[in-house]
């Protein structure tokens, strides 16, 4: 490769952070230039070192970008920008609406036929390397069962649900995947499972001073959906152990697919453990925006997903490297 | 899909019976032939049911099968049908010498590119899915630390090389990872690892009458390569259990990939536990027929691997039905 592939970001959280430094660990990219609606001396980037620009002039880049990750949200930010930089750039998101997928890539596949360019959608770990995995399993596997567990990790759904209780001034919840059903099924057996039987919910709480702690412990446990069906734990805990303990972002979790081929049970499981869940969508983001890019100089445009793109396509290596040092 | 996939078999020792299991159980594919080098009254098959041929007759075939799965060894089959059947066929082999990997790629490569035909080489589990998640860790965590662990499961290699023992009647050996080693990296320690700290291996040998079982494991143990470095285990049994509890073939294993992005520990693991490997080779060898049929339609012929092939090709669902079912 003669010139580096050249990354634009497009928004400025946690997610955005991660591609920053993935891209500053890729040999073969560069970084062009952050977006964001904020001010951009607002967003905790050195303005001499990293060039951030409003948003509204990302069109003015289109000659100086080949891949612009996405790093916003999927309830507000991507159903509109997905579409949006998809008709003027390469794109790689991690859109993770699941009942809205069908209809976001329709939308983000049409703008980016239209553009020539290539939009690889709803990216990362989950959708995307548990997604892969299942649909491997499911063909490896005709008929098997396949298990999804997550965590141990931090549900941010689940951490704003006990955030709006009153009297709580912060929280925060882990999933955790019960250990006797993940054990019965690395053994063999194909249980069916209910939402109970598969995660645990443990909730760490800060209360307000003054605050009814039993009732708000009732409360979450009480919560329809979110924790009603699920065995809950809550503890109490001061706000300086929530900081010292309780402000990284873990998660992780399991597919598990079990089948048989004849009489003989086979399992497959993929798994992941991560220490920042932003961080790591964030590299999966990044190595899948040198796919984008080599797909589009191959001339296949349009919305894909991980289905569609060949694993050695995420690599820097040559396909002879990847064949001599991998295979 | 209107037709159905036309499926032959070259080769029908374990890995063939596998794949002939797998055919049947996809609605997809039919089995139009097995080929063998063999008298086809004498491969067990019933001759009423399925259509067996004299290897040499293969050529008649070629307007009649769509793909040709090989299923012969990789030190003396495979380097001259790859080639050879690639001439006329679309196929997929389980070629696993990983140090002639690179020059029988090129061998299949100029004869599937001269017949414009579609060959997926070094198809299984590894070569095969742990590659694939090899190239998957190195891509979303560059610099990581990638680890194999073989088994628990049988060796083919190293349970014939006791069998050429003097006084063994049988043997069989089982390569087991070491738990503790596992543990040290799942935890997120990246140590240097010795080959006796990675795997035990685990002997059970049948003597003949009279033979100085005391000398055969010493023998065993000491084998240059084979066991002289390892944390090697003999048991002698009787014929009776031997048959009894060691006949099947069992494998597995793990590929588990730590790295950092950032200041956080990521790691990835992808882990089989199969009751048969043979059969579940066979499965995965069927999966990227379907594959290697697709790719040949679209006019991507010529050699493929693992790295090269879209994981949605492997499955008989449609884009659609695979984003809404398992993105």
């Amino acid at each position: 490769m003669n010139s580096k592939i050249r990354i634009g970001i497009a928004g400025y959280g946690n997610l955005g952070k991660g591609v920053k430094l993935a891209v500053e660990q890729s040999p073969d990219m560069e970084l062009v230039a952050v977006f964001t609606r904020r001010d951009p001396s607002s967003i905790g980037l050195d303005l001499d070192k990293v060039k951030v620009v409003h948003v509204d002039n990302a069109k003015d880049y289109v000659n100086d970008i080949d891949v612009m990750i996405l790093c916003g949200g999927s309830a507000t930010d991507l159903p509109q920008q997905g579409p949006y930089f998809a008709g003027m750039f390469n794109t790689v998101d991690s859109f993770d609406t699941h009942a809205r997928i069908p209809e976001y890539f329709n939308a983000v596949n049409e703008a980016a036929l239209g553009s020539g360019k290539t939009s690889a959608i709803s990216i990362g770990w989950d959708p995307g390397l548990f997604s892969l995995n299942r649909v491997l399993v499911d063909s490896a596997l005709p008929n098997s069962h396949i298990y999804t567990f997550w965590g141990p990790g931090v549900s941010q759904g689940h951490s704003d649900a006990i955030r709006r209780i009153d009297g709580v001034k912060n929280a925060v919840q882990y999933t955790i995947p019960v250990e006797k059903a993940l054990r019965a099924i690395r053994n063999g057996e194909t249980p069916e499972l209910t939402v109970r039987q598969k995660h645990i919910r443990d909730c760490y709480v800060v209360a307000e001073e003054g605050a009814d702690k039993e009732e708000i412990a009732r409360q979450i446990k009480n919560m329809p959906n979110y924790f009603a069906d699920y065995d809950t734990y809550v503890t109490f805990i001061s706000e300086e152990e929530f900081k010292e303990k309780h402000s990284r972002m873990p998660h992780g979790g399991f597919v598990i697919g079990s089948g048989m081929t004849g009489e003989y049970k086979q399992i497959i499981e993929f798994a992941l453990k991560l220490e920042s869940n932003p961080f790591f969508t964030a590299s999966v983001l990044t190595a899948y925006a040198r796919a984008v890019y080599r797909l589009n100089k191959e001339g296949q445009t349009g919305a894909k997903t991980v289905f569609d793109i060949p694993v050695g396509y995420l690599s820097p290596k040559t396909p002879e490297e990847l064949r001599k040092e991998y295979l």
